[in-house]
């Protein structure tokens, strides 16, 4: 039995939930299998995307209510959270419709979406006619989060997206949520079936092992992964050691490195000092977004701002006794480190699983000298500041860091010297981030066209591909070519090109 | 030292080249990533491109000569094998300038090509305003295939797809033509040098060792591999076991099921049968996309038709002595076979290395019962034709092959009942093979917008991927995203959108 406790007082909360066994696994993912070749060709899937966001939304209070129970992220954020996922379904319910504000909603003279990347080759002397189109891959299965019970969620981004492809999607609900969870399949499950879509179609399962019975299921085509690096990279190696290996689409830890240039650190010291500690302390820091790491140029008032902010700052119960006392050794490992001081520190969070925000300091000397460790992310509101005292030694240890989904710089736009610095920083955090900030902090994500939440490994294990925005319907989608077909033998839509 | 063999007589040819030290490997790579910077944005890549096209053209002759001596393709075939190379160049210079024919060169009211995916999201209320570009990923390793000395080699479209990404490349020579590879890699990098690039934009290495020294080198970003099955994987592992993981674009074996529907077998036995035998004997069989697998219809005289088509078929010199070793092995685990019966041989191919075309028989029920065995690729002109009584039982064996490169169905299309049939035919098609060929055979792959030379494992090893075709050059880019940057950070034609 799974059972969910209350992060504000590590009691147990809601019912047990029972592990799904094996033989309900074998069974769920058969249904799925028997349910894929309907859902690919499936004529209404908008309408069925948009009619699970209208089920969703009708229940939101209730679903905020149960969920703030099992994770103590608090009631508004939490009704925000239903509401951003079920605007990710209505948007994939958009990018079916009409590419959902991506540029080229439909190629010329076709009626088919661009997210099919439909391309024609007329025949040419002797080379034949082709025709290419995206055909989903098959049934997918989604490990949820912890730390967003929707967006990341049973209802979240993955099986929005896979959704949305045409493939049956089971999930693996995260042990933090099982009620909340169950209750989101529950909903998701009866407004598809309502929506005319093939039994089978939408799934959950509980427990660990259920999980890897899942991702080792022979009809399971691809996985989608949001959570720990240790985690992610565990069950990458279960999808790469399959008879069949399966694409597994893994969105891991990252320390997102921001970056402070001495123009900025000049003109506006305060403005970034609380941005940056309202940016680490946002949701208790359980973002993989969070800024791990702030490189600033020494001797400014900036660190003193920085120290003050913090101070001030509210901790919050984290997500479960694990996340907590994974805090609790990052935070200890940094206290023990010769190269490290400690800034300043915030206000505990509630209960016995109440995290104190703290901030942490290093030369860029010291950092250089023990990445490996010093880079690690510290899931949680922890954050280390990393003073620079010279442009060309910043530029080298940037290109030493490991992947991230996301960094930033923070640049005087009135100064030439930080605008001709800003350009290199940029240039060395394209090599180590997914997408980059100028001027802003790297939590919120937006659920837009031109999003890329991805990054170079180890932030995800598919660099190539994003996990918000429409742009994540890619990632269950291969290309069909079609070889001097008749018309009547295509597919729908591709004899009309 | 390498020393290359004449293939049709087993003899020492050409002068032995040095294997590559791990010093050199080294060097070559630091190269490699100190060119990367520039290279990946380098104002003249298509004229570059274009540039090595019109030098490899140049000495096209030469080249044919020399590798016919490592090869025996024969002259015709590899001097048309030069033209295809240096047309892949001129293809991606074309994708480079406007997107070389597939649809929607560029995004509405943009200058940046598509191959680039460029997407604007607008600043709406709190959202930030994202440009999402794709950039080159960094240094490509390239692994050269045996049977295609130009079109899948040193100048060929890995080497083309990379080069116009942006990404330097490092290719590891095929052991089999080592003298052709050095003189093809000297073209290449002269014409590089001449037009501008970088120096270590290009480089060859030579020997096992010293691919496997590339390989796993940190600076190197992404592999391209085109060969075995057992050679991809092993080097797929590699890549997986790094202590920074890279992607591994292998293109390995297939065996490509063609199926022939009753009307069709009835309609034109004869034309079928040359077809077939003309497509299994081309190039002696070594080519990714031979038809391995040909089911056809019981009880018809098409079988008498291809067993008279094959007695008449040539076969020829293999590549080298283990190809021909496995090949031997091949037919005679398929001789052994207790469920298999040898439908006809034709002639010898000239001198120890000489294959023989084998086509052999067997039943559906016998195939299905051991398929594991049945299904595996006999590298060389070697078929097996595979008879079925019942469309529904077909329909399942098709269902259970591994995944392949490209099928085929040879349809009536004057009979409803094969139009019909076709239908659930392309269905299960479509699930183990990356392209379907409609009345025509799996080899010749044309190197054009739409094309799909992919398929699920173990076709490659990266199922959304082509290798041939302007498509290729994804492999080589990944994202980034730009949030809220003032128009003068953004890189070169961004701000413009």
């Amino acid at each position: 039995m799974i059972q969910a406790f209350d992060p504000r007082t590590a009691e147990p909360v809601g019912e047990p939930v029972a592990e799904t066994s094996d033989a309900e696994v074998d069974a769920i993912v058969a249904a799925a299998a028997a349910a894929f070749p309907a859902w690919s060709v499936f004529g209404r899937r908008a309408e069925a995307l948009e009619a699970v966001a209208d089920a969703l939304d009708a229940r939101a209070g209730e679903l905020a209510v149960i969920a703030d129970t099992e994770t103590a992220l608090g009631g508004e954020r939490l009704a925000g959270e239903v509401a951003r996922a079920t605007g990710q379904l209505r948007l994939f319910a958009a990018v079916l419709r009409d590419g959902g504000g991506a540029s080229g909603g439909r190629p010329p003279g076709s009626a088919l979406p661009a997210y099919l990347d439909v391309v024609l080759t007329p025949a040419a002397g002797p080379a034949p006619e082709l025709r290419r189109i995206n055909r989903p891959v098959g049934p997918v299965a989604v490990f949820a989060a912890s730390n967003f019970p929707f967006a990341f969620s049973v209802a979240g981004g993955d099986t929005a997206s896979a959704l949305a492809a045409g493939c049956p999607v089971v999930v693996k609900a995260h042990e933090g949520h099982p009620v909340t969870s169950a209750l989101t399949a529950e909903i998701i499950a009866g407004a598809l079936a309502a929506a005319g879509a093939p039994a089978g179609t939408f799934a959950l399962v509980h427990g660990v092992q259920a999980g890897l019975r899942l991702l080792r299921h022979p009809a399971v085509a691809a996985a989608g992964f949001t959570g720990s690096t240790a985690g992610g990279l565990a069950l990458a190696r279960v999808c790469a050691e399959r008879p069949v290996p399966i694409p597994f689409f893994g969105e891991l830890g990252s320390v997102n490195p921001c970056v402070v240039l001495p123009g900025a650190a000049f003109a506006r010291p305060a403005g970034i000092a609380t941005g940056y500690v309202a940016s680490l302390t946002l949701g208790t820091g359980q973002f993989c977004t969070n800024p791990g790491l702030l490189f600033i140029p020494e001797d400014v008032g900036l660190l003193t701002a920085i120290a003050e902010a913090a101070s001030g700052s509210a901790g919050g119960a984290m997500l479960s006794g694990r996340i907590f006392a994974g805090y609790e050794d990052a935070v200890a490992e940094a206290q023990a480190h010769t190269g490290v001081t400690e800034l300043a520190a915030g206000q505990a969070g509630p209960g016995p699983w109440g995290a104190t925000p703290r901030v942490f300091q290093t030369s860029l000397k010291e950092f250089a000298a023990d990445t490996a460790v010093l880079a690690r992310e510290r899931f949680g509101p922890a954050g280390l500041v990393i003073t620079y005292s010279s442009a060309e030694e910043l530029l080298l240890v940037l290109a030493t860091l490991p992947g991230n989904l996301v960094g930033a710089v923070h640049v005087d736009p009135e100064s030439p010297e930080d605008l001709d610095l800003a350009r290199l920083v940029i240039a060395a955090l394209e090599r180590v981030a997914g997408r980059i900030v100028c001027n802003g902090w790297p939590t919120g994500v937006s659920v837009v066209a031109a999003q890329h939440h991805g990054g170079p490994w180890p932030a995800t294990t598919a660099p190539a591909y994003t996990s918000v925005g429409t742009a994540a319907i890619r990632r269950w989608l291969v290309p069909v070519s079609y070889q001097d077909f008749p018309p009547e033998l295509l597919p729908g839509g591709l004899a009309d090109l």
